[in-house]
């Protein structure tokens, strides 16, 4: 065999894109899906299903104790966080969220203190992003604490953003700041950038999006693939986190912030435009989209498996 | 406080209903929502979000390892479990399934053999039943392998079935057998009841429908309080699986099979056209329906969290 023999050697595009490839072609390919997990994309696109001709948006994610927080995280933090991630990736197709599923798996000793502050804070962002939480289930664990939540969203076929329609030249912009993100708490209290991305694809053709989870230096190649392009990073322009360096800046992950590619004819419209509706969000262009293989080196972010 | 300390003081139903009514009232009332997880149906029922009409089905499920299923477990019956479990809560709704998104979680030194024979049940149990799995994520774990499950499905308005509409004198009907389902493996490869829910239905009028995944001593309670009734049951009558004791059938749980309550005066042409169509399932009429309070004990199935 020429694979890994266990899932450390795998990361995790990698090991999802070839699981689910072996899954029976008929399940996974449809005319219907306009995206899936198999492309990289952050969210499943689904055509067809929505009244008004809108695509559906699918996504689910999961928190996990010792991995995504601790416990000495405040629940109501741990909450918030849950329910924002999977946020941040409607927000990357510049989608509106619609309904939530909330799953809690706790060791049957969790104070029930504990299990109402996570409920709070994710009540919390549910009310503030509009999301309806339509369900939830319990289930006991005896190992570490973990929060999974799926979203629907939808989001007009004209205004959907993939990672996969950069082009050559586009200059290529990030909302906020990077870096530091575990070492602030920033991971903990972020805004999913939702906003700011449906006013983005609102008044402008955004090429290709997505959000900012596992670091730039890991995220952007993966942008630049599923386009078919290279890219070229200005690494003095990173807009960074207080006094984080630039590797930092590139690699540290969970920024939650948008990365984006626009046509470069674009770019004063869209800065002086958001300089106005934003005043309190960073936009920095750090680069720009090239053609296959001319792109520069980035370290890598990090990597699930890896 | 007047409430337990910890989470293993509540029964899961208790738990989950007081934390979702905790958030703020906006986020889980809303005049689109048809059922939610705080009424305690099996899945979450939208109106208004589907084309054609029809309403928008919602679950999300888990599995996890030392829980629903062994590290012996053969990894092909642990996908089939994972995705076969919310089948069922979507055919207690009649509905039919549409899209799954799937995250795995699981020790980094999980065999690749493994994680692929757990995606590939997970396929075969989705090109079954129709599903098209649009999604996936992986993350590393330090604790037990858990696959969570979020699936969408549909049902037009008028054949959707909920807990609440059983009325007093109403049959009481399951299918197939009860009991045992641990120690005979059933809970790894059962059925879901999809297209015998939906010939329900179609062809008659039920009043209220639910899956039994604790047991029809912890499930059947639900069903009777969501409706305002209470209900009686004829032991000696219940459908047994080999050679399990009354106890067994009615405490076992994971039995995975409908219990659901239709007018007494649609009972002869119901089983008349059960035995027609579905010739290798039993359907048993266990009881009925009866005034509030009026019903008899049964044995607790099972609860989580106690």
């Amino acid at each position: 065999m020429s694979e890994p023999r266990t899932l450390s050697g795998f990361g995790e595009d990698r090991l999802v894109r070839r699981l689910l490839a072996e899954l029976t072609p008929a399940v996974v390919m449809d005319k219907s899906l306009v995206a899936d997990a198999t492309d990289g994309d952050d969210c499943a696109v689904v055509r067809g299903a929505l009244r008004g001709g809108k695509y559906l948006l699918l996504k689910s994610d999961c928190v996990i104790e010792g991995r995504h927080f601790l416990a000495s995280t405040p629940a109501a933090q741990i909450g918030w966080k849950a329910l924002a991630r999977p946020l941040s990736d409607i927000a990357a197709c510049a989608g509106r969220p619609l309904h939530a599923l909330v799953t809690i798996a706790l060791p049957a000793d969790t104070p029930t203190a504990r299990a109402r502050g996570i409920y709070r804070g994710l009540g919390r962002c549910a009310a503030e992003f509009g999301v309806l939480v339509v369900g939830g289930e319990t289930a006991q664990m005896d190992g570490p604490a973990m929060i999974a939540v799926s979203l629907t969203g939808e989001v007009s076929p004209k205004r959907c953003c993939l990672r996969s329609g950069g082009r050559a030249g586009d200059a290529l912009f990030v909302t906020g700041v990077l870096g530091g993100s575990l070492a602030s708490g920033h991971h903990l209290e972020f805004r999913p950038r939702l906003t700011e991305a449906r006013w983005l694809a609102k008044h402008f053709a955004v090429h290709a999006m997505m959000d900012l989870s596992d670091g730039l230096g890991a995220d952007l190649p993966r942008l630049a693939l599923a386009s078919g392009v290279g890219f070229r990073v200005d690494r003095e322009r990173l807009p960074r986190a207080g006094s984080v360096s630039e590797d930092q800046a590139i690699c540290d992950g969970e920024d939650y912030e948008l990365l984006f590619a626009v046509s470069p004819d674009e770019a004063p419209a869209l800065l002086a435009g958001w300089t106005v509706h934003f005043p309190d969000v960073a936009l920095t262009q750090i680069g720009q989209l090239t053609a296959p293989g001319a792109g520069a080196e980035l370290p890598r972010g990090y990597e699930h498996f890896s």
